[in-house]
Parts: structure tokens; sequence; C-alpha cells
């Protein structure tokens, strides 16, 4: 068994304090990573003031995690000692349905094991990257390229791999006009990551404050959806859009801005149900689809791509003292892009 | 100018009446039909109640049309005297944007010129299939394979092309499972059209009533929606859904029946908004998509398809003075599967 110490939380309201945790004595297919980087993903945040069901606290967010391998299981043969690795958004799945046997682990049909606020394969509550280590089979650990710095790497995992998975299953790509709705986290990824697969990048935020970086990560068109006049002069324009808004927002006049066969993609899901005119897809054979996060072996070429196109979030980092601070300026949007908690000041 | 007899309706909620109508001079690429027989489309209800916005009355509805050409332009090269014809939902669009271009005129960025309640290029009205004769450019005509009752065939240009697009564009066929949600005139049409395509078919329809029947038009499991078991059960298995269905149904019971990367067409709408949880498409990728009809060469190749396989909707034929009444029987579900007007008798 392994010690970690760890940033907790005791409630919905409730400040995170210093913990120590037990991490699993290793499984022969087991990794031990000391964590170097974790992110503040806005599921952190949703788990943490358990806005999103009931959870067991004390609670330890974070599925954004880079570090180092230190040990390894007996029948470990992926990593070894000193390689420089990351966990994302889960830990396990049942590795034996159709949709793990194609490699699609986060659509488990069992369900997958969240890297947080999960139970594993031992009953044992799964607790998450807010900490100094963490243990998980190989075979839910990610190599990270040597071209990408781990603080920058630890957003890939969750920020990276859910714009990424639904712009490659949705082919942007040279000649596809793809729109990025939401300049945050997930959105400064989705535009470099666009941007990198070749397509035409246009960012839909409410106001024109992040242009000029909007125009740096990739984008070449950027406009402010709190003006009418943007929806009247895109309107049947975009193959494809990436809506990484999670509030309820008018659905019915983003489909206007796709053009025959194109798809408007979810990647975060408001807490309320959603209002749609149908005509608005019927109008123009449109579809709406959802997608969350991406399957383990996509994670990996995810990474390798992104090393390979010098891609990487701009993150602000941070002490594990700064938490708290870091949640409330994530929930008022001040957040250039992703704060990242430096782990050796937990 | 060509005089036609036809049943025309004064007002939301008038009784139809016999009517002469003007038919406009031939172009030389235009052709004119001899009607023989017209399709009850819902749509035409809607529309003669003035429930899908202003309309000008009188109106003649009918886009399910099947006849004998019996004049044809000085230009006209795809139809001669003799031939059997028919008219679906449009008559005409611009010809010239991208979508006209990839033979979508059905999505004709100016708008396709529906077959009746539209406006013409010419500045003037059209009336639709509930009259004895019409003339159309020969590009918005299509050939009525002599496999095809004249009848029979009517359905097809509206209820036939509705759901064998979607079926097609979604690629239905061996190995797939597709659930038609709906036993009416598009789902039973549904039903035929995905089985020939060698898809394994389900109805899933409100309650058992019509089972035998879609056993017999090629379903291999029908089930009771009313029954809350059959969701349970169904979970995750198709691939492909369409939904027939007009009203406002619990649309996220159904996206739960999709397999990943599953798609849920509609092919109505509800005249309302519809409330769903984004979460039901972003567990398992799935798509919610709406279709329109079909392009012209499509409703050829359905058409064609149709004959080769021997596929014809099940109708009951009624004359003109029958029209109200079938109206009424089509509101109250109580029609197998399609009112079609013998013309001979208007």
């Amino acid at each position: 068994m392994v010690m970690a110490k760890a940033r907790a939380v005791d409630g919905p309201d409730k400040a995170f304090r210093s913990a120590e945790i037990k991490r699993r004595e290793l499984d022969e297919k087991d990794v031990l990573i000391e964590i170097k980087f974790a992110g503040i993903c806005h599921s952190d945040i949703h788990t943490a003031h358990g806005e999103w069901g009931e959870v067991s606290y004390p609670l330890v967010p974070g599925h954004e995690i880079a570090g180092i391998i230190t040990e390894v299981g007996s029948g470990v043969s992926k990593f070894k000692v000193g390689d420089r690795a990351g966990v994302g958004c889960m830990v396990d799945s049942c590795g034996e349905c159709v949709n793990c046997k194609a490699g699609e682990e986060q659509y488990c049909l069992k369900g997958n094991v969240p890297t947080y606020a999960g139970v594993d394969k031992y009953g044992e509550p799964t607790q998450g990257g807010y900490s100094t280590h963490i243990v998980v089979t190989e075979d839910f650990a990610l190599h990270i390229p040597d071209g990408i710095e781990l603080d920058a790497a630890a957003p890939l995992l969750c920020a990276g791999i859910t714009t990424y998975s639904p712009l490659h299953h949705w082919n942007a790509g040279p000649g596809k006009k793809v729109a990025i709705v939401g300049m945050g986290g997930l959105g400064h990824m989705a535009v470099k990551i666009a941007n990198a697969m070749g397509a035409e990048v246009t960012v839909l935020s409410q106001t024109l404050n992040k242009e000029e970086d909007g125009l740096a990560f990739g984008a070449k068109e950027y406009y402010a959806t709190k003006d009418p006049e943007t929806f009247e002069k895109l309107k049947g324009r975009f193959d494809l859009i990436i809506n990484t808004v999670s509030a309820n927002i008018d659905i019915d006049a983003y489909f206007s801005l796709l053009t025959l066969d194109g798809t408007l993609v979810n990647v975060g899901a408001p807490g309320e149900p959603m209002s749609l005119n149908v005509m608005s897809l019927i109008g123009h054979r449109r579809s709406f689809a959802g997608s969350m996060i991406g399957g383990i072996q996509e994670t990996q070429e995810m990474l390798n791509f992104c090393a390979e196109h010098n891609i990487a979030p701009k993150i602000e980092l941070i002490s594990a003292d700064q938490i708290d601070e870091a949640y409330k300026r994530v929930l008022a949007s001040d957040v250039k892009y992703r704060f990242v908690i430096d782990t050796s000041t937990i």
C-alpha cells in the first residue's frame, strides 16, 4: 500500500484540506505514478459541489493527471520506471463488452470506472489527481510524448481528448468549416486541434474579449454570439459545430449555422433538459450529437498528435493552497485557459 | 391554359367542395399529367387546417400524385404522351444552389416550390393533386415503373421517399438493426423498405393492435411502447431509429434504445418544441437527426427500388366525396394505411 498526500473536500460547500489517502498495493498489471501536475476541470467542481448526484466525501477530484512512473507490477509490459505517464477521466472498464473491444472504453456497457467518485474492481472508492501518487492498471495509463511539457500535458487528458475525439470522429480536416462554441478550457483546445487537423476554424463566443487569443490559437474568424447579426451572417456556414458550453443555449439558432448534413456535437450537458425545434434538424438533414472524452487508444493518438503539431493548452500554474480560489475563478470564467496544480505543493 | 376539376377547401374548418382551377400553359419543358390517383398525407390536413402557418384559400392539397402524361412541351426529353408519371412534394427549385446541384432539391437554399400552398416561378399559387390535371416541369416529374399499380404508386411520392431517403442515407441494410416508430402511412412504408434493404426491422407502436400487419410487412419484432418493459428490454439495441410520429414523445427513452453511434431520425416534427436531455446523446455518442422527403433522383431510385422489390403501400381507395371523412379518420389513426383518392370521381 502507498500512502499519498492529497487535497480533499468534505462536502458540497467545504474548503479543500490536506489529507492522506491510501493507494492500493500494485497488482501485476498496475503502475504507480508520482503525480507532478493535475488540471482543474469544470467537472471537478460539479462533482465536489455534489451537483452531479450523490458523492462520497472526503473526495479527491482530478482527472487530468501527468507524472512519472516510479514502480511497475510484475506483469507490466507497456511502461517502465521513469516513463512520463498520464491518467485521464477513467481508470478501468469491463474490457469485454462490444464497446470496450472496439476501443471505446468510455462507452463501456457496464460503465467505465471514473478516476474519482467511482468504485474500482476491488470495491474501493476511486480518488483523483489532486494528490502525489496514483495506482492504475497500465491499460488505462497513457504515454506522454517527450515533446509535451508535463504541466501542459495534464489538461490534454480531459480537455484535449474531449475535443479531439469528436473533431476526429466527424472528420474535421481540410475543406471543412468548423465552429467552436465557447473559448474556455475545452474551447481553446478545440480551436488548436481543429486548426492542426486542417479545418477552417471559427470561434463563437459570447463576446469578443478573447478574440486575439482565439486568432492566435488558429481560428480564422471570431464572432460574438451576443450580436444577433452573427447568426444572420453565418447561416448555413459550418459542416461541424463543437459546443463546449454546458449552459443551456438557444440551440436552434446554432443549428441554423449548419450546412446540409452538418452536425452539432455537444461535449457538455446542461443540468436542465434542452428545448429544440425538430424542424431545425429536418430542414437541412442536420444532426445533433453528443460525445464523451475518448477511448484509451484514441487518447494516446491525441497526445501523439499534439506533440507532432506542437499543441499545448495555455495554462495557469497554481499551488495546492489556491484550489478554492481557482474554483471560484473557473465559475466566473476567469481563467486563461486551464488551472493546473503543481502537486509538489500538496 | 388547362382548366382542371379539383376539390378545394376555403378555410381551416370548411368542408371540401368542387372547384375548377387553371393550370398554366405548357412551357417548353412542361408536361401535362392527367391525374388518376392522389394520396392523402397528414401534411395535407395540417395545411388545410392552417396549422402550419398562413395559407391562401381556396386550397387544393395533394402531393402524392400518380397519372398519365397527356401532353408535353416542345423541349421535353424525359417523357412522352402516355407515360405513367408521378409528382411528389415539390414542383420546382432554384437549380443553382449547392444543394440543388447535389441533387438535394428538397433542401434548396432558396426554398423548393411545394406542390401546393406555394408560389411558382410565375408568381402563381401552386395547387395540388386533388384534381384531374397538373402541369409541371419535366425535371420534377417521376417515371412510375410498370411494376407498380398507379393507385399504390401515389403514396410512394411522399410516404415512400420520406422513409426511403433516411433509411438509405443512414445505411439501413444487412447487419443493421432498425426500429420504426409508428405504424401509420409513413411507418408501414418504412417497415417494407427497411426490410427490403436487408435490415432487421422492429416496430415500436403504441399498442400491439397492428402487430400482425407489421410482421407481414417484414418486421421481425413488434413492441408496444405503452409497455415500459419494452424500453428496458430493447436498451442499446438499434443502429437506426426512424421516428414517423409527429406528436411529442419522450425522446430520451427512444435514444436509450440506440447502440453506440446510433442515430434517431425524425421525419415528422411536433408543432411544439421538443425537450431532451443531452446526456442521452453524450452517453453513447448518439445522434438526433431530421430528414425531409428526398431529392428527385433519389425519388426515382426509390420508385425503381419499390418496383424491383415488389413493394407498395397498403391503401384504402376513396372517392372525392369522402375526403372530409377521410381527414377525420386520419386524425383518429383509423386508416390502413393510406387513403388514396380516385380522381375520376372529382
